[in-house]
């Protein structure tokens, strides 16, 4: 099973949504403006509404309990959620998780576990404001953790996956690859703050943004909807890397949790806050309807990128 | 473990929560009102906001795979969840899902499961606008389904179980009892209209509502805060009984998700839609500190029910 081709297909048979749903699947976010309701910010400004976005860590697929801790689970878990919210640059607003749990985990396991969530939800304003927990008899049974992520789209309004244009910069927050290896897959900041500021600086020049999940190559193919007739095109040269990192691992390691973004071409901030901001290629026409929607060029050689990725898998 | 002693302890730490949040958990949804946004409805009024649950179904606990079928597990899933947005007399608009598949389900499997869960979402305008799928590689996971969903306050309000008074009325929609064993618990149509229409007909008599996920006399007692000084008194002549089922059944077993309400003493609707509303007992000062929280009269035997239904264990 391809669960993405899964959800594809069931999304697909959804029809029509309804009228509340401005953004519905697909997206790292729905977008959901209910009849009556008007969404003004302290920073003023329209276009606003109810950011809604699920996401799970299984043990066995996401982590393993007993090398990750269950604080650095915790974390995990939400911060994957918060990543989800600055893909938008919607600002948290709350956040609310179902666990199952394992027979041999404790009270004070479990508490363990979501103290690390409510610190990383409290630290990024996005409190607990639900859950569900239950305890698994098998003792085979992994730890889940599913989490589901409230946000507010800002007076500035969100950014979709789906904004690209012809000659649009491709950029990158921070650094990629390595993040399973190093652990930084269980202990990454979510850019959330970096995202608001992106979108105000950049303004209506920021095109579109993805939080990198699953590795560069597979997730910028994501931002090209089957007929755009684009291609996004990367500069392995560019790609900022983590040490010890070659730009394969830099396009296909996954777990990064940073910021792909595609901007109008113009001046570009080198920094948001701390984290640097870096260009690393261009959208252009697609030389061909079968050539590949995302490629590195690496000196003369020319690479399909598009399913270079870790599709998490049990 | 008892999951309800851990997820009050983890909710205790949490503090404060944010200014967004108007009930935060501890309730059948937490209500936020983000700074700014208005929650005006087509019916007019104020007190709106966005309202939110999460809970779980999960295989070996909620239901036995083969014998329940995929589309009553599905329309389980998101029917409990409905019923927590009947519970607050909201109305729903949106829901999401993460699902964990064992992995001898197949591709075809997932749709039916997701098409029956679509289909109850769309019924009660709540399309399914996000999701999250995985598939576990050990022959012995449970299917596990968490769903989230969103609510809004219609122009009428929320209505929160904590609102009991002494002397309201008792009162349950519907009939109870028996629900595991006819499969009642699959094919449930959560009491979204019927609460509204309460809500409506009631106004601000309608003093506090939960949903009977695990037994009257448990839910009961969950109305009542540990210092109210209140007592429910329920008269088991008076109880609405589905065929068969005797008043400890209909206290204890669970998965009626029917509504009970608490109501200011006064006239009563005695149907709501097609929907019976039946007055059962009355709220009562209670005699002593220790006595219990919720009784029930059989003639003139008296028997504390507060802890007589059903904790879902796996």
């Amino acid at each position: 099973m391809n669960e993405q081709d899964v959800l594809r297909r069931i999304f697909r048979e959804s029809g029509k949504q309804g009228s509340d749903v401005v953004i519905g699947p697909g997206d790292d976010m729905a977008l959901l403006r209910p009849e009556g309701w008007t969404f003004g910010s302290p920073g003023g400004g329209g276009g606003g509404g109810v950011l809604l976005a699920v996401d799970q860590v299984i043990e066995g697929i996401h982590f393993e309990r007993p090398a990750a801790g269950l604080d650095a689970i915790g974390h995990k878990a939400i911060a994957r959620c918060l990543s989800d919210v600055a893909a938008m640059a919607g600002r948290p607003v709350a956040s609310l998780v179902s666990a199952i749990l394992p027979p041999d985990m404790t009270d004070d396991d479990a508490m363990v576990l979501f103290d690390a969530m409510r610190t990383v939800g409290e630290r990024f304003h996005a409190p607990i404001v639900g859950g569900d927990l239950a305890v698994h008899r098998h003792p085979t049974h992994p730890l889940t953790c599913s989490v589901t992520v409230m946000g507010a789209a800002t007076g500035l309004g969100v950014v979709s996956r789906f904004g690209a244009k012809n000659g649009d910069l491709v950029c990158v927050t921070g650094a990629l690859g390595g993040s399973l290896d190093s652990g930084r897959h269980l202990s990454f900041q979510p850019r959330v703050g970096e995202a608001i500021m992106l979108r105000a600086v950049l303004g209506e020049r920021l095109h579109a943004m993805i939080d990198l999940s699953d590795g560069l190559g597979l997730d910028a193919s994501r931002m090209l909807e089957a007929d755009s007739g684009l291609q996004i095109e990367i500069d392995a040269d560019r790609l900022p890397l983590h040490d010890g990192i070659d730009w394969r691992g830099g396009v296909s390691d996954g777990e990064d949790y940073e910021l792909l973004c595609l901007v109008e071409d113009g001046e570009l901030p080198e920094r948001l806050l701390e984290c640097p901001f870096t260009p690393i290629g261009r959208v252009v026409a697609r030389p061909a309807a079968d050539a590949p929607a995302v490629v590195v060029f690496d000196g003369d050689a020319r690479h399909d990128v598009a399913s270079q990725g870790w599709e998490h898998r049990g």
